[in-house]
């Protein structure tokens, strides 16, 4: 017969506007069958950490999207049995069936990494740096890159690989204790506190007298704007998300663009969704790596 | 003896702010020796054809710089001798000492081509819609394609290219004359005058239920802001130029760049002179597609 559990989900009311507020999201408690249904490919999992990403201010109602690490509890797809650790976007809840498996990927744990960077580093966050930086912006070394809301989960690699790949590296970050991090931990060459500089214009003239090769883009708007003043001919532009916009009621006007034809810049959005066939090249790289990153797993 | 010959000059007075005004230029007329100076590599070119094209309005003071038709006086420059018919960049004046001569491309006169279309079809309006429509979008058949500033020298034939390519493609204009030009004689499937439309947004949809996979984007703006909202995912935008901010105290503000990350979108700003080594392969393109391709000379 099948088991069913208590499964607590967190839950939007509706699409937030403005700033989120605890009121916008419950919690509810219904049940699960600990089985997926009769003839269905899908997954079960228990999710046993779930993180809490800027990405997921973009989604609509229901249930909220993290990203994940969870034991398979039962399976139809011949992919993934009982016990399987996986990670991949799922809901904020205890048990999800995920009836689109392609999106989760099989882990092999050992016991020098903690579980919970499956949901950052070598997970979604991770990825995302990793294709944003290397599959979007071609960096070599030398390079000037920028990247605002350096502290977080993507921003905090991404200054890492740069000075990996030989790169000269500035973050931004709203708070004094992330630049002390960006700093003093993530190894970046510089970093300011972005709410501290009445012209941004003039804090990116210092930190880049010769111009931006690469700028990740994490929270678009007034920065961007200021950026476009400040890149080389050829510069690249990997958009990963504009964070500064998602709570407005109306997003900021961007007015540089011109810039866009005078230095004749590459601009482009990604989702990491299209990058994911990477992961096991992503991995390899990290096995190499490891032991030079410092991933600071609460920082977002 | 070195011969002398007077050499009138359109001198811009400075740079021009709002749009510009008769009193914004002068007339001058100097003197120009018709031999290159002593140990000079340069080209002496008399002026022809000079074309008046919308980049010219980015550039600062002294000599406007069009793309030309010329003959060469005298040279300096191996590469280079006199009676040679060459087109490029030069002055706006009759005579031009080129002392980069690697912009100036040498021409062999047909007589069934006007020598006039080596300021269009055949010099930097066609490189440049060439270098945008097929090395920067990436065009394949089936795509949708809008273009803007339609029936510029630049983009009646981005539109005619994306015929031959199998897209379907609709062109905007601020002129009746122009939209049935584009409709009847640069075979757009569809057309339209954007100063009727109150609604951007609206228009592209009724153009494009489908959303757009190509925008290729002179003007800037309004119509960019309206564009992001109906690009399609992975959609490819060329910045070409943003006609409609060039005359702007201020320019205007794009409020929807959210849109590059949630459709994956690619815009690339680019200029034609990183393309110019590709002139021979689009003179054989022309040479194939002459017969299918209207120009219209005029038509700015």
């Amino acid at each position: 017969m099948a088991i069913e559990v208590s499964n607590k989900q967190v839950i939007l009311r509706d699409f937030v506007q403005g700033f989120p507020k605890e009121p916008d999201m419950y919690v509810t408690s219904g049940t699960v069958t600990l089985t997926v249904p009769e003839g269905s490919s899908g997954v079960l999992v228990k999710n046993l950490y779930l993180s809490c990403d800027p990405y997921m201010r973009g989604r609509g109602t229901a249930t909220l999207t993290p990203s994940t690490l969870d034991p398979v509890v039962d399976s139809g797809n011949q992919g993934f049995k009982e016990g399987d650790l996986v990670w991949g976007v799922t809901g904020w809840e205890e048990y999800s069936l995920i009836t689109t498996p392609e999106v989760l990927f099989k882990i092999k744990h050992s016991d020098d990494i903690p579980l919970s960077y499956y949901t950052g580093l070598l997970g979604m966050p991770g990825m995302t740096a990793y294709a944003g930086f290397f599959e979007v912006c071609s960096p070599k070394k030398g390079d000037t890159v920028f990247v605002s809301a350096a502290s977080g989960a993507v921003g905090q690699l991404v200054g890492q690989f740069a000075k990996l790949t030989g790169c000269y590296v500035v973050g931004s970050a709203g708070r004094k204790d992330k630049v002390d991090l960006l700093k003093n931990k993530f190894k970046f060459d510089d970093a300011f506190n972005y709410k501290e500089e009445k012209d941004l214009d003039a804090a990116l003239k210092r930190y880049f007298p010769e111009g931006i090769d690469i700028y990740f883009d994490n929270v678009g708007g007034k920065m961007l704007d200021a950026v476009l003043f400040n890149m080389r001919m050829h510069g690249r532009i990997a958009v990963c998300g504009m964070i500064s916009q998602y709570n407005l009621q109306q997003p900021e006007g961007v007015h540089n663009l011109v810039q866009m034809v005078v230095r004749q810049i590459h601009m482009v959005g990604f989702l990491v969704h299209d990058y994911f066939q990477l992961y096991p090249k992503y991995l390899n790289l990290i096995d190499q790596l490891y032991i030079f990153i410092y991933y600071n797993d609460n920082e977002v």
